[in-house]
């Protein structure tokens, strides 16, 4: 059949048909990805980027994806490119309960589990099935930018509390917690983007300001694997409390590009909640890209494939504080994280880091701000930090022109 | 590095921490999907299921696809699995915009269109970016349950307006367009579930209608390559009206396990929110997927692989109607759909087809009760049949048996 080519008809006049009158006041509140904006400005060839949230392409193991990928075709046909159920592949949800129960002694089983687009899209779900317009909700102060994003689409009441050494100042928690809120999110683990850790103390702390408290305890653990220093710790919810979520990802250790996060939770109401929303949001996930995840994880050992990440990452966050230890000025403190991907500085009050932004982009070196990673607006002297995407001599020169730039403003 | 296994503790009481306290209106007032419940009791091998809404695998187009990943890891690499644009891939969006005008004869460019993750998105993003609760959101009546889903979470007043044999009631849209809406959502062609497409007439008249209104005119197109009867129709808003949105998908054409959908729009005001929304949905769409896509149409003509979907799902439909005028009892009416995959039948007023299942079932075959489709709760005397997913023998053979059921119950 040809198709014919039929001349559409174009309307004239726009400006009597206002489109801010037709938007939500949800999406009116949403800020646009401050990083999205910033990682244009530092596209540049020339710039050094730290600010990016880039894995190292060496996590990506490429030819062993592309093998699974022609086993899937030839193994599981039709299906691997037909609709599929909304929670995911049983095996692949299967394999994912299996791994946290060896890391932590848990109890997961597949049915705990639920597959989703980016573990981005669990916050995009939590929003959904949790948050009404003024509700409360605690976050760490600061915190992942695109969660504030995805929550703020649901006008929530943010709460943040101060985060320290070894995880938060349990005053303002319970402070917050008084001031009521459905959910509290936290990023446990080499945080981003900060580079914390809490500590096993810290930890119990936090559980036992919680324990007695109706709440969904959040934590968000997409670095957690890629520890390279110390011993894991176990999560403050989790299996430990009623409503305890663990979100996870393959985007730091096997790819982004497929958009395969997760979340793990006993709390089989919420979960049926979540599975509404997520049905309602995207039908199921990619689910030709769960087989080939699936098939890559039951062909290779993750474990020798992890090994290869932290290594280099170590070697890069080295480098990263070694060079700010011997070029950054007076003043300037540091974190020196354990695992994951970021480091944060902090400069003596009253600098702004984003009137410092512009300045170190003259010199051909980016950094994010930390402006966007508190809930409440407002200039600071904060910046985030990436090091897993140079190599030692350049994030080494980096550092020591981006100290340049700081001690000038000091 | 050797993660140790630490034994998480477990909570005890669960009873003094209620879940429903918790959860938000929006979901509380979501339905889980029906058809995807009434799936599992179809999925009996035993049972000839017109229930699900599942492409015939045929079009699948499976060794060219796994061609194309062998291509995009060689010819992309490392760019293939890392984190990417929210907007979509660049050659991805200009080949859809070109494919519109060259159908067309519209002037759409790649950043008139944004790629999602399934069209399934395009409708939890409008509703994140235009509904508030009590916002009037105008939709066919009956109307695909899916969108009533998305829409729900945001507590809309919905107007229902009644397709006919030619579009919209007409009286009826203006009332409600005089009552109030931020959108209105459409189906023109092959309609999900009715099988029904708007006329040349009944397009222009709707048109008229929306002409001076300040609204998002939506439609939804996931069937439009697949008419295996008569000429494309233009749409009725598109790049006619200042709020056009037009939903495009590869589900019925390619492979819906990718989940790759998208939207053009010539109102970028409109498309920067959505883009936003997106941003905090998921970041991106499947960007490895993106790539085979890409690759796929840029080394096959998808016309050609159209035509064999086309000519499977004419035989299929004719099969299906055929059978009906042979079997169906007087006053059974059902719809003869020039593409698409589904069509309608009416019972007699006053027979609850929801009440006809379970009897349908106990004789191993399997349809879509009318009631999920209509905003508004009710018994419907109506039934959705899938057409694509049996042969003639087995298509012929559940109507004979169907057409005994529903004679039995007159």
């Amino acid at each position: 059949m040809t198709q014919e080519t039929i001349a559409a008809e174009t309307f004239e006049a726009t400006g009597d048909f206002p489109i801010d009158e037709l938007l939500s006041d949800g999406i009116t509140n949403t800020p646009p990805s401050f990083v999205r904006a910033i990682l244009k400005a530092a596209s540049d060839p020339n710039v050094t980027s730290f600010a990016g949230g880039l894995p190292n392409p060496i996590s990506f193991p490429q030819e062993d994806l592309l093998e699974s990928m022609q086993r899937v075709v030839s193994e599981h046909g039709a299906e691997a490119f037909q609709y599929s159920a909304t929670a995911g592949l049983a095996g692949l949800r299967a394999w994912i309960a299996n791994r946290y129960n060896k890391r932590f002694g848990t109890d997961y089983v597949a049915d705990d589990v639920l597959i989703t687009t980016g573990s981005q899209q669990v916050l995009d779900l939590l929003g959904k099935v949790l948050l009404d317009k003024g509700d409360g909700v605690i976050v760490e102060k600061p915190t992942y930018l695109a969660a504030i994003q995805a929550f703020a689409l649901h006008q929530p009441v943010f709460r943040e509390v101060e985060l320290t050494e070894d995880g938060l100042n349990i005053d303002e928690l319970n402070a917050a917690l008084d001031a009521g809120a459905k959910m509290i999110y936290l990023i446990p683990n080499f945080q981003n983007p900060t580079g914390l850790t809490y500590s096993a103390e810290g930890r119990r702390q936090v559980r036992e300001a919680l324990a007695d408290r109706n709440i969904v305890v959040v934590e968000d653990d997409p670095y957690g694997e890629l520890r390279f220093e110390g011993e894991s710790l176990p999560y403050i919810g989790g299996t430990a409390l009623p409503h305890g979520v663990i979100m996870g990802s393959f985007s730091k250790t096997v790819t982004p590009g497929f958009r395969m996060g997760y979340l793990l939770t006993k709390d089989h109401e919420l979960l049926k909640k979540l599975n509404t929303a997520k049905e309602a949001a995207d039908l199921h996930t990619n689910v030709f890209s769960q087989f080939v995840i699936l098939d890559y994880l039951t062909h290779h050992d993750l474990d020798e494939h992890l090994v290869k990440i932290r290594d280099l990452y170590r070697t890069q966050a080295a480098a990263m504080t070694d060079a700010m230890e011997e070029y950054f000025p007076e003043g300037v403190s540091f974190t020196k994280p354990e695992g994951g991907m970021f480091l944060w500085a902090t400069l003596p009050e009253g600098i702004s880091t984003m009137d410092l932004f512009d300045k170190a982009l003259e010199r051909n070196v980016a950094f994010v701000p930390g402006d966007p990673f508190y809930a409440e607006p407002g200039k600071r002297s904060t910046m985030r930090l990436n090091f897993t995407n140079a190599d030692e001599e350049t994030i080494r020169d980096g550092i020591k022109r981006l100290a340049e730039v700081i001690a000038e403003a000091l």
